[in-house]
């Protein structure tokens, strides 16, 4: 028996599809929508198709954006000399976050990932060759994930800069901040012994 | 520095109004929808409208519906006599999950809740005695949630019901099937004594 009818179980439906969201978190919010006013409702609607169709990448740095080139890209007072690469339009606001790093970005959209099928023509590799190949840039800083797949592209990017004669770097690993060492696995403590500097 | 621009802002806002999404989902949603095929993020914007639209509420059993009366109340081979009360359509859903109930329901939309300013007028009170005025109801369940919100919910309309002499049933309160006692409330066992019956 379907209890609630089809539009309530269709929007059910598309909120399941999405990431993190499981069958109950999916009914609880189709129900909250139900309830809520209409023009909130509209509101999100409209976000949706506004956020799908109104984004694109930059054309310099490949980040997600509005506004071509992006708010960082276009800012002048920012460091040219210096791009740092993420996998991730996120990773690149985490590090805004910090306030300290002020050179531009490259946003890879990925990282080499042979197991699921992604290749380096996958990623935006090329645009980031073509951007260093221009003038001025002295460093790029490899700040992919500190994984298997981001040790990698970290690496297969250092082997492309090689005879481009540019300084590649990669963020330090080591035990975070506040972190307890109990708690830290084995890797990340001998990364973290073999990073070692002096005090 | 705002990293994204403004359609990825405004969707990550929308997203993080609904309940139990926080700032960290929120982010995660509006980038899945931002990689996702242009159809699919038309097809959850049109389910939004759609079910805020076209959901309306079953002019019998105030459950919510596309059509009208809703499927249960329309279901002929449903037994008329009995009438469970539920404060939600999701509760009544989870009754139909059983397959045991083949009486008809009737949907408060919340429960008396002087805190939070919630009284009887705010829910579809004057609509159950409206059907039950009616003929052939013989019995009320109530199937309130068993808190004091719903205690009390059930108690005010069993008091409405009594004047017109219709049998008013509460679901009965015990330990929950597969639980294990150690880590059932103190209430719960003292209900679950005090309702025993003969094996």
């Amino acid at each position: 028996m379907d209890v609630f009818g089809s539009p309530i179980r269709q929007l059910i439906g598309e909120f399941a599809k999405l990431p993190g969201i499981g069958a109950k978190s999916a009914q609880r919010l189709a129900f909250h929508i139900i309830h809520m006013p209409g023009e909130r409702a509209e509101a999100l609607a409209a976000a949706i198709l506004a956020a799908k169709r109104g984004v694109k990448y930059c054309s310099v740095c490949c980040n997600l954006t509005d506004a071509d080139p992006c708010a960082i890209c276009g800012d002048g007072r920012r460091d040219g000399r210096l791009i740092m690469v993420v996998e991730d339009p996120r990773d690149m606001a985490a590090y805004e976050r910090t306030n300290e790093y002020k050179g531009l970005y490259h946003v890879l959209h990925g990282a080499i990932s042979p197991m699921n099928g992604i290749g380096p023509n996958a990623l935006k590799i090329k645009e980031l060759l073509a951007r260093v190949s221009q003038a001025g840039v002295e460093e790029i800083i490899m700040a992919t994930n500190p994984n298997v797949e981001g040790e990698a592209t970290a690496l297969y990017i250092h082997r492309l800069m090689k005879p481009l004669g540019v300084k590649v770097t990669r963020i330090a690993h080591g035990v975070p901040v506040g972190g307890d060492l109990e708690f830290v696995d084995e890797v990340t403590l001998s990364k973290a012994l073999e990073g070692r500097r002096e005090m």
